[in-house]
């Protein structure tokens, strides 16, 4: 971080302005994050833009102005002071450690460092100064589901103290990046002027095309898969078990029990997840929703006679965990149900991100 | 085959085959019904097929016949063995009595009197011996999300005693009707074409038409929901203790606690549950597996490495209750995790209801 400097006493101080790199920004998560910095507080400096070989040589506009997308090279983080990595694990495994050599602060969006024990986890809402613990000049930002679900979490725990989760997440289309999308948006154009698909077994299969490179494993038009994510041991997917032990670091419950499935659904933007949580204290619906409604970046909307409730389609674009369903267990009396709904390219990546980046900022503002 | 100067003594004798009827013979589940007749054993006589004003008049194939279908009017069910009702609750509560009061065993597939304490809940490969306890004459069939859950978990409650249950339920379209399943499809194809909707607040919204008998109270192109049925009190939805209060009767368990979430997915036909279950006794994952492969109606599929689990639009048009990503529950020794999917209007509603037609004609055989 740059100092922003001189003991000029009597003439005020003019900060020098952080430089910032996005790499990954032409990515599903990079675009929103570069067109975010705009409705953002004003300070960054220059703006440097990276891309992998596809994004190379176009002009992004970041801040009101055009920049180019340059490739990563040796020497390209000289002079940046906050690195923000919106890109494949293996490209940030490699560049996040050299931009820390070269002097700067790398926020990680990816899973590369989320679970390193060095490494702060961070939700502004929730855990700011943990990013101050970067013990390997390494921040990492959860994955989306986690931000949705932790968001709306933290204070509850903090009033009740959490005691176990059963959550269903169904990941939006988006959270596979845009070829998640492309592909949902190319087969629902395939079955849409088909009035029996969807009817007979086999019939979907056969109405969609497939591609070399799409992400699914099955039609996702008209379906939905119990899958999202990588293989693990013992038949939990990445998804489910990055979600889980992903809660457990943010919320300093290293023992939580949580079980987690992830499914995918044919949803554009907009994860959403069905809450089960149990805590040591009785939790009161009443003040559940008290502390819902004065929690930062939540916002309750729960009147299902009047048809309120959130859904992914209606939440994407906004920032917060949007909740509904407030309802106690019937047979637990400790137990509580929640319906979550958030954004998972803003809040859920690309604006948790900014955040964690503006607090760095305003660290080396304030020192 | 004549039989030559014949002995009448020896010939077999040739038993009157029942009459049944159908109420709700043009519905969604209906159709599917009557198509399904034509697979099962030949055990039927006469079938006389009934609907509300918009089928009277039309003719329904049923058994390789031309049947006209008809109004229930007084007098329509006399020398009815055996009545199955699709049809509305208050059309069943009215008209099953009446068919019982002409001699006839009502089977209903609505939610009319499944809760009710004289009529049996009956699922046939679970409790068949239940369908003989009709003390008012009357058997009822659960709805199509309990049928693929109990399906699953009898004979793995058999074996580890269930004791507790956190499902979330993802409902088709169809499970509405056939108004829920258009309305599905024109909105799939007023968005199909939009290379943007469903990545900004409020532009799904715009995008599909409102008609005004649809079913829903946002789009469900490109979205799900998190409430299906009616409300009741204390925030649950009438779908969501429907399939808590039918899965503790059929299985026997009064107080099993059961936290249930419903959701409505933009899927045609299939119902997917994910379910979390907690045992009194320890379930080995392999013994798991053996129960479930030898449990009638049900098929483990289940290789998430090769790309093998079920999906709603791959088991549509099949009878069993599919299983995958079967595994234990990471912090809780006795629990257990699944995913399961079910054609909703097959053994989620005509086939059970079918299946219940023929173990009574069955006793009329045996008597």
């Amino acid at each position: 971080m740059t100092v922003p400097g001189g003991e000029r006493a009597s003439a005020k101080p003019q900060p020098v302005r952080p430089t910032l790199a996005v790499v990954g920004a032409t990515g599903a998560v990079g675009r929103v994050l570069v067109d975010l910095l705009a409705t953002r507080a004003d300070v960054w400096g220059e703006v440097r833009l990276f891309a992998g070989p596809e994004g190379i040589g176009t002009e992004v506009q970041v801040l009101g102005r055009s920049e180019p997308v340059r490739a990563l090279e040796p020497g390209c983080f000289e002079g940046v002071d906050i690195a923000l990595f919106e890109a494949p694990e293996d490209v940030v495994e490699e560049w996040a450690p050299l931009a820390v050599a070269a002097g700067a602060v790398a926020v990680d969006g990816s899973s590369a460092f989320r679970l390193h024990p060095d490494v702060p986890l961070v939700v502004p809402e929730i855990n700011p100064s943990a990013a101050r613990m970067r013990r390997i000049g390494i921040i990492a930002a959860p994955r989306c589901a986690t931000l949705v679900l932790t968001v709306a979490l933290a204070a509850l725990h903090a009033e009740f103290g959490l005691s176990q989760l059963v959550v269903t997440a169904a990941l939006a289309a988006s959270g596979r990046g845009r070829i998640g999308v492309d592909t949902l948006r190319r087969q629902t154009a395939e079955v849409a002027g088909d009035p029996t698909v969807g009817t007979r077994t086999g019939d979907l299969r056969r109405a969609v095309s497939e591609q070399e490179d799409d992400p699914f494993e099955a039609p996702l038009a008209y379906n939905l898969l119990p899958w999202a994510g990588d293989t693990t041991e013992d038949g939990w997917s990445s998804e489910e078990l990055g979600l889980r032990n992903e809660t457990r670091k943010i919320l300093g419950l290293p023992e939580l029990p949580i079980s987690a499935t992830c499914l995918r659904v044919p949803v554009v933007s907009g994860h959403s997840l069905t809450v089960h949580a149990v805590f040591e204290r009785e939790p009161d619906v009443h003040r559940v929703r008290e502390i819902l409604d004065s929690s930062a970046g939540v916002i309750v909307y729960d009147d299902p006679e009047k048809g309120e409730y959130p859904t992914p389609a209606d939440v994407v674009g906004s920032d917060p965990t949007w909740v509904g369903r407030v309802r106690r267990s019937l047979d637990e009396p400790h137990g509580l149900e929640l319906f979550l709904c958030g954004d998972n390219l803003r809040k859920g990546a690309a604006l948790n991100c900014v955040q964690i980046a503006e607090l760095v900022a305003a660290e080396g503002q304030a020192g």
